[in-house]
């Protein structure tokens, strides 16, 4: 069991989208814990940032979901059973913080809103633990 | 009003996915009407396929959302205020209607279920609409 943290700003307002990530929680639940910290605004959400953290940045690295999966189990190694995800406000997330990361991700060179952004990253997460089981499902 | 028609195989088991699609159909109900054929397997999903379609595969173009809006703006033109998508199933899209496809779209390099495809197509949708009409949304 290892522990993951959500860090992003506003709450969702979309019914869909609760019961969706309650879905991939419970489906997660034998593998990981998920932590949410879900702040008011951009201020809110900076302040309490430590580092090292994985940023959801459209200026970040993107790779197909074989690639990481392969990241994200190196960087569970290397940090300790812990990873925090930091999805930034519309402003995006500030260069200091980009700059003391672990690792920049870019999802798409698509915009999402941050609760899609939430609901990729469950399904991204849940497909990773699928891939290192060895199962049909991301295939 | 126009037209968009989304091909795609399976039909979702999510009961949040069926709202998140319902929510944005409804949001998009005054500019376009959505007429979704879901096929029950590969077969089924190529044999009626009438080119030219906008193919969403790996192998295909990657756009920001920007330049997305673009591209369908100008699509819908040539394509006489019609657009239809194909969403392949687990095993791709086969070459010959790749090569017939007026434009090959590649939403991200990670790897989304069929479902999840559905929903970001829709938000697109919704965001093209939205940079069109010049409104907030998209910031």
């Amino acid at each position: 069991m290892f522990k993951v943290k959500i860090s992003s700003v506003g709450r969702s307002r979309e019914p869909w989208l609760k019961i969706a990530l309650e879905e991939y929680e419970k489906r997660l639940s034998h593998q990981l814990e998920i932590e949410w910290r879900i702040a008011k605004d951009d201020a809110d959400l900076l302040e309490k940032i430590t580092t090292p953290l994985i940023a959801l940045d459209a200026q970040g690295e993107q790779v197909s979901s074989e690639h990481l999966a392969k990241k994200l189990s190196s960087l569970l190694i290397t940090q300790g059973s812990r990873l925090h995800f930091l999805i930034g406000g519309p402003n995006g997330i500030p260069k200091k913080i980009l700059e003391q990361s672990a690792w920049i991700w870019s999802l798409s060179r698509l915009t999402f809103t941050h609760q899609m952004t939430r609901l990729i990253l469950l399904e991204q997460l849940y497909r990773w633990v699928q891939i290192e089981s060895g199962t049909a499902y991301h295939k």
